[in-house]
């Protein structure tokens, strides 16, 4: 018999230990033993949630039981949980946990750590996807090209309804909140660092590459109107949050931020609060995977599955997916200035004569070659120009932006939108 | 070191030892261990496909090398390569296989046989698709309510082109040999018979249910016209072959054949060669798994995934997922004739007074309650009826079917196409 001490019952916790319980024999029969959750810590000894397990309000109460073989840490945090799984794993239990944050920051010290004893995270991105197991085990044969995904649910059902209904940025942010989406302070999905999260662990399992949040490009979508995306309907786009690695000879990069992207790519036809993951490998090509991001039984589904796993054979992958680090590959992280894209940019200007050539020029002094270019005049005075551009530098792209908002008959900072 | 060795070096064998020599320097981080191909068994020893490895046109050069760790077979058919892997096992040889015909027929012998051996076949199913792994390992936790799948890229295809080319389809059939996608012989793609074997391995790790071939509902998309397309698309239909498994209390249902599916179903916007496959757990709801279902590096990355494993922890799951029976859920196959679905039928008729009458009569008769009519003239004397009804049974529909086919009003047999 496994037994399980879960620290941090809330809505996932609950989840994980009423699967344990309302579908023990299958998953004893797909685990070939008895899996059964034995304690709970909570911060509120009040809240039982209608388990029949022990709660306390002591981690060490789990961590220095004995008979306790798996942790599963949902308690929340970065440092507190990092101090916790590093106990647990001190002690020879086995951890499984949902934590993106804990991962996005010290996923390398525990895989340190941990060594033999089996270290699982698959809730921790994509919810219940098993995008872990499928870009860790399922395409381990492949040098990775590039993960393209959309990993943040509130998000994605913001993009969806804002191009399905045509609501404004602030009402459909509000609607989010109201349905359980959004979070009071939005601004850990909106700004794009719950998908930057996500995206770090993948990067570890595709390169190797040791990146924290901050050593990457992380936007969000604060700044999408119903303009841009009346401009990527009109030219085959939809707008997405991606979270983006790719690699280029010997370099990765690493970028969350709101994307045009070709309605024809399967990764465009995810709507709602699902998430979905497009993975092209070097010999596979592309593959994709598909799902809830978030919810509780869907996370916990994941969190089981660890269980489950680790019931059969113990430690059954290197954590991170490398035994060892590649010896002629060494790949390093692109700088953000390097990155090249295609680029959408709107700009308010006001409407005079001379204001075109004067952009026109601008763009041409920076390299920078336009696909396409509409003028939308929004009042008498003022008219948003909707550029798309051909493949630019970054770097090129931010200084002509500062360049242009420096200019007196730009009304404003112009929002710049990235093309895949 | 292990030490892999392959029996049939064909397309994929050699994408195999292509794939284990050019990334080595990854596989070997992943693995924590050198994987390398001591040697292959062809039947013609003049083609080397520039590998350097040991040929050999006998079986018995790989199974009786004791240097020999893993046994892959590629060798095709279904009772020679049964004793070729008996053989392997018997031997201690883990063994990794592309053979869906091979599991169709023998998966449960080969379970029994190779007990705490490893036998591993992710390529059996939907290529370079990790959806062994996903069903197995990522939803453990999970009974699985339903998996809907396309499984054939070649009738997929197909069907993608008829819907957006309007070619019919012995047209596209033709085509779609010129490009090699579909057999001089196609029966057993378009025939439903290559989808059906994906589909017994999937209901097997799922339900841990034997069924063979020849116990189920297979069906093909011979019979699908323009008319059907051009139906279907008014309604909001896209027609795909699937194979469908699907859980109703005790029973599982399993079929595979040309459905209409709502065009807003991740599935039905699924097109050309590419495989996808929808499980639904009753924990995480719907996940889809999509990539290429065939070719030589994508079944080979799948391949190598299931060799990586191997090397890195022996046999980590049991091989059909299920390491005994379920005691309370005892699950049995649902005999065809209680099928339930929705149906679309065509109906040709001599077009005169009456005859309309007469069919919703039979309709009637046979506890069969029509959803939309739609009557089509294709000459002046007979006219195409296509109807779609409500939920019904198998057996009513099929015997609606007889009923119809022996009036002198009605031409042919009827079309029929389940709706989903």
């Amino acid at each position: 018999m496994i037994k399980v001490g879960i620290i941090g019952v809330g809505t996932v916790g609950t989840s994980v230990a009423e699967i344990l319980r309302d579908n023990a024999d299958m998953i004893s029969a797909r685990a070939g033993v008895d899996i059964i959750v034995k304690s709970g810590v909570v911060r509120n000894l009040s809240k039982k949630r209608g388990l029949d397990i022990a709660f306390s309000d002591s981690v060490d109460d789990i961590l220095d039981d004995e008979e306790i073989d798996i942790v599963v840490e949902l308690m929340g945090g970065v440092e507190e949980p990092f101090e916790v799984v590093k106990k647990a794993l001190h002690a020879g239990k086995a951890v499984v946990t949902a934590n993106k944050a804990l991962l996005a920051y010290h996923r390398y010290e525990l895989q340190a750590i941990a060594k033999d004893i089996a270290f699982e995270y698959e809730a921790s991105v994509a919810g219940g996807i098993p995008i872990i197991n499928a870009l860790r085990d399922g395409l381990s044969a492949n040098h990775i090209e590039s993960i393209m995904g959309i990993m943040n649910g509130t998000c994605n059902y913001m993009m969806t309804q804002m191009t399905n209904d045509g609501v404004a940025y602030d009402a459909i942010l509000k609607e989010s909140q109201e349905l359980g989406y959004a979070e009071a302070d939005p601004s850990f999905d909106v700004g794009g660092f719950d998908a930057a999260h996500k995206l770090l662990i993948l990067a570890s399992i595709a390169y190797g590459i040791d990146a924290k949040p901050e050593d990457i490009l992380i936007e969000g979508i604060q700044n999408v109107t119903q303009e841009d995306i009346s401009f990527a309907k009109e030219f085959g786009y939809a707008i997405k949050l991606l979270g983006i690695a790719k690699k280029d000879a010997n370099e990765v990069e690493l970028r969350v931020h709101a994307c045009l992207i070709s309605q024809d790519e399967m990764i465009a036809k995810i709507d709602g609060v699902m998430n979905g993951i497009s993975v092209i490998g070097d010999k596979v090509g592309e593959t994709l995977y598909y799902g809830p991001g978030a919810g509780g039984d869907a996370t916990a589904s994941a969190v089981v599955a660890n269980i489950i796993d680790i019931a059969r054979s113990g430690k059954s992958a290197p954590m991170l997916g490398f035994n060892r680090p590649m010896e002629g590959d060494k790949l390093t992280l692109k700088p953000t200035a390097n990155i090249e894209s295609k680029y959408y940019l709107r700009v308010s200007v006001t409407d005079k004569a001379g204001v075109l050539a004067s952009i026109t020029k601008i763009f041409e002094s920076h390299n920078i070659s336009v696909e396409t270019m509409l003028q939308r005049s929004s009042d008498n005075e003022s008219a948003n120009l909707l550029i798309s551009t051909h493949i630019a530098y970054e770097r090129d792209i931010q200084a002509m932006i500062d360049e242009l908002e420096a200019l007196d008959f730009v009304n404003a900072r112009p929002v710049m939108i990235r093309i895949v």
